[in-house]
């Protein structure tokens, strides 16, 4: 049985499930880049008076602390993708330069607000030169293998040719490292994406947040509609970010999971490498099959990982596997 | 003391109510237009998984069902504001007519979208001859005063010179008048908008829809993310339109309490004349003082009404008050 992608993102565990036959809450998911780590949440939902019209002050506070910037100098989106693709048209420029492999809701975003596209390979060309006045985007720590970039260097020769830039931090409240958030006040052309789904373990909720220079963000909000974030959501994440112990806690899990993760799959036979990463998940090239041939061998166990041949620079020898919790990866450990 | 309005749309309890100093649960709010009538909810929030991705299958399902639509002849955004803002920038067109007053959201829509305003006061000049090719915006039943108009006859001058509708139906689930959503199929270019937060009283969720034909909803959503609703809101809202008895009796309860509301506005002093409206709100014209005075006199009894002076075509003389629960408006016949 061949498994139909019918998201080309991952994640979509009713529709794999309906293909193996099983329950939805059956299947091990090492598919999607959510955290297995979930926030303490102290919310009752069931009693939130969503009647009235939303307010987002109290949201917009704690993202704002949580990533050292002043509230007026983030505005907040349903989501990231939807914060991804108001800043393209917002910007409205005619180039961009995608370092790929990336998202790939990018080479949509371009596609739609006819952006003309230069790839550039990270694993192979990361110096190449740049266009001068394009909208660069940078994916850090990177998808699908959770690459970490000392973006500075770059930046130099970016700033050098008057690019606007767009760093796409959501993954990096995983790792150790520094936010390229100060220099919003070093360059008026730098934009900061934080996705608040993925390390808040809640892609449900629409969440997602841009940062920028006030004057830039002030442009933005100008064309924004008024209420864009359900309450229960802007809730969620009031009190995920309220959880203290949290980032620690829950890096510390993912930290400990995605290095027995690397184990299994350094010693499996069916791996010819395993990429570093430092985010929640975990990319891989196969040995002699396809990703395809690989997911079928692990419907037995239910498992369901992400074909990344539809990534640009990648092909059908490239998986990503997920940190997820010790007996997820113990099956999958079985399985290899 | 006069109440500045932090809000131009009304309904923002908190800055009013730290402006006459009491709680915000003190307020009696009859100036936001959400149904006090509130759906039967049977979820259970915190149980719900909101780690994965959403689908939006189960909510748009009912949605098409209660209008009498296919699924993909609609497509749903994170609130009606937000389809607005999308349809007048997916549209591009280079004029429009709104017929004022009107939702406010549609001027700044305008202006953002480099759209020319032609207004026609629906009051005076509802007949006036429209550009050929102009975007058409019509509510109905119609902001801030409530009056349902029979369409079919303005349709024919609209479609005679090849317009664009937009038809705003947020509010027409008060009424027992007809859609126009049947006309989809007979015409092209026409548009309905749904917001699903007024009558399933829920400002808190951000759930609007917009139908139109199947070829029209396809290149709308050909340029829209893939993750638009949250879970929540989607679960909610699921579980409101399976509340079978709640459109009937919510209907019920709204006229009764709007007759009981207009006998209290015909007997006051204060006010000159009473609109005639098929929704959950009425305007009235103040006889010798302003929205502000009227506001003032109101203030010892908490009440906070909608100052309707930034509607195009109307004053300071207007007010809009919404039609609430029996204590609430019986408190406005002691102040009255």
């Amino acid at each position: 049985m061949d498994i139909k992608p019918s998201s080309q993102h991952g994640g979509d565990i009713k529709s794999f499930s309906q293909q193996i036959g099983c329950t939805p809450s059956e299947v091990i998911d090492l598919s999607s880049n959510i955290n297995f780590v979930q926030p303490n949440i102290t919310v009752d939902f069931n009693s939130l008076d969503i009647s009235a019209y939303p307010t987002y002050e109290k949201l917009t506070e704690p993202i704002a602390q949580l990533y050292s910037v002043d509230p007026c100098e983030l505005e907040l989106f349903n989501g990231a993708t939807t914060a991804i693709y108001t800043l393209f048209r917002h910007l409205n420029l005619n180039h961009c330069t995608l370092y790929a492999p990336l998202y790939l809701e990018y080479e949509k975003a371009s596609r739609i607000h006819n952006y003309q596209i230069t790839h550039i390979n990270r694993f192979e060309n990361i110096e190449q030169e740049v266009e001068k006045g394009s909208l660069i985007v940078f994916v850090n720590p990177s998808t699908p293998e959770g690459t970490f970039y000392d973006v500075d260097r770059l930046m130099k020769e970016w700033t050098k040719k008057e690019c606007t830039i767009l760093i796409d931090e959501s993954f990096l409240d995983f790792t150790p490292f520094k936010s390229a958030v100060p220099h919003i006040h070093n360059y008026d052309k730098l934009y900061i994406l934080k996705s608040m789904t993925k390390f808040y373990s809640s892609a449900g909720i629409r969440v997602g947040a841009l940062i920028s220079n006030q004057k830039n963000i002030q442009r933005i909000q100008a064309q924004e509609p008024l209420w864009k974030i359900s309450q229960f959501d802007s809730h969620y994440l009031q009190s995920a970010l309220n959880d203290k112990h949290f980032p620690m806690s829950s890096k510390k899990l993912n930290d400990k999971n995605r290095e027995y993760l690397i184990k299994i799959l350094e010693n499996s036979e069916f791996i010819q490498k395993v990429y570093p990463s430092s985010s929640n998940f975990i990319m891989i090239k196969l040995k002699n099959l396809s990703a395809q041939e690989f997911q079928k061998k692990l419907i037995p166990y239910k498992i369901m990982i992400r074909d990344c041949s539809n990534f640009k620079f990648l092909d059908q020898r490239y998986v990503r596997i997920s940190v997820k919790g010790k007996e997820a990866l113990e099956v999958l450990e079985k399985a290899l």
